[in-house]
């Protein structure tokens, strides 16, 4: 629906097209990988673009954590519950930083 | 000053002594590692100990990112202005998914 | 060829099939998260399957660079020019534990 | 012993004085870090030190580690056993990535 694409129930749902640009680019690079495996690339190049690829992933993780922070976050604090989403927010960046 | 110390102008003044108890625990691995190049240890059991430190260390952070958010950034959020301590906040942890 | 893709210039080619596999595993976690983008879902469910599809990748990562040791750099040894090969493979890990 | 430094069981051992040197300046960073919380600094200083940190402790790692590929596995190539030898290193190259 175009009311939920623009408002959206999420902090992502604003940068949704932006969002999904930058996914479609790392599914580019996956494909890309696949290429190189295939074309039987040096084994350190590959590694070099599984390398940009994780990080190209990892900025749409800070990226969605950023609005997440700024939105679903700064909204619990506004009605006072803002607890349980620091501890949830926290369990995914942990997450974040040991993947 | 007691009161700073009890009371604290930072999220993690009232968990200040586990914080410095984490801290010491880590420089007891650095300490560690030390003995081990030292003693002329196996360079992998090396290794092993460095991971578990580097690990330690990343739990020290996201503990205290923890509290910076149930702090800082709702009190900011309460204060109506979140968006600098959020912006702050996520180049903290996209420092951390780099290190 | 299929000699080339059997016996292969390089160390992952006896395994190609395996990792082209895996490769497109993370295409499809990929797409799943376009998926998921595109539906609205909850940011942080967004979040843990991006630190699953950067697991895979840096697991794809760490399988390449074992047969890149096992075969490129025991070769290299085996010629007596190591040297630049472990110097290369270093980089690349040095680039992998940073992203 | 002087020729266990010099000769050295183990491929860091030749550098064993630049590697302790290493340490001892993360010692210092997480003392640093100790005096940091002591003092009350702000949260995301302390996690901007504690990144530093971090980043220097996988240096560490990154050159135990080409040392390592040096001298045991080029060793173990030549000895005709690096199979054990690159499995084993592999795994220690895995746990700093997830580190």
């Amino acid at each position: 629906m175009a009311e939920t694409t623009s408002a959206g129930p999420h902090g992502y749902s604003a940068d949704k097209q932006a969002l999904m640009a930058r996914l479609r680019r790392v599914e580019g690079q996956i494909r890309g990988l696949q290429r190189m495996v295939d074309e039987d690339t040096y084994c350190i190049d590959v590694l070099t673009q599984i390398s940009a690829a994780t990080k190209a992933l990892q900025a749409v993780a800070v990226g969605l954590l950023e609005d997440h922070l700024r939105h679903c976050v700064v909204q619990a604090a506004a009605d006072g519950n803002a607890d349980a989403k620091v501890k949830e927010a926290t369990a995914a960046i942990a997450r974040l930083v040991r993947s």
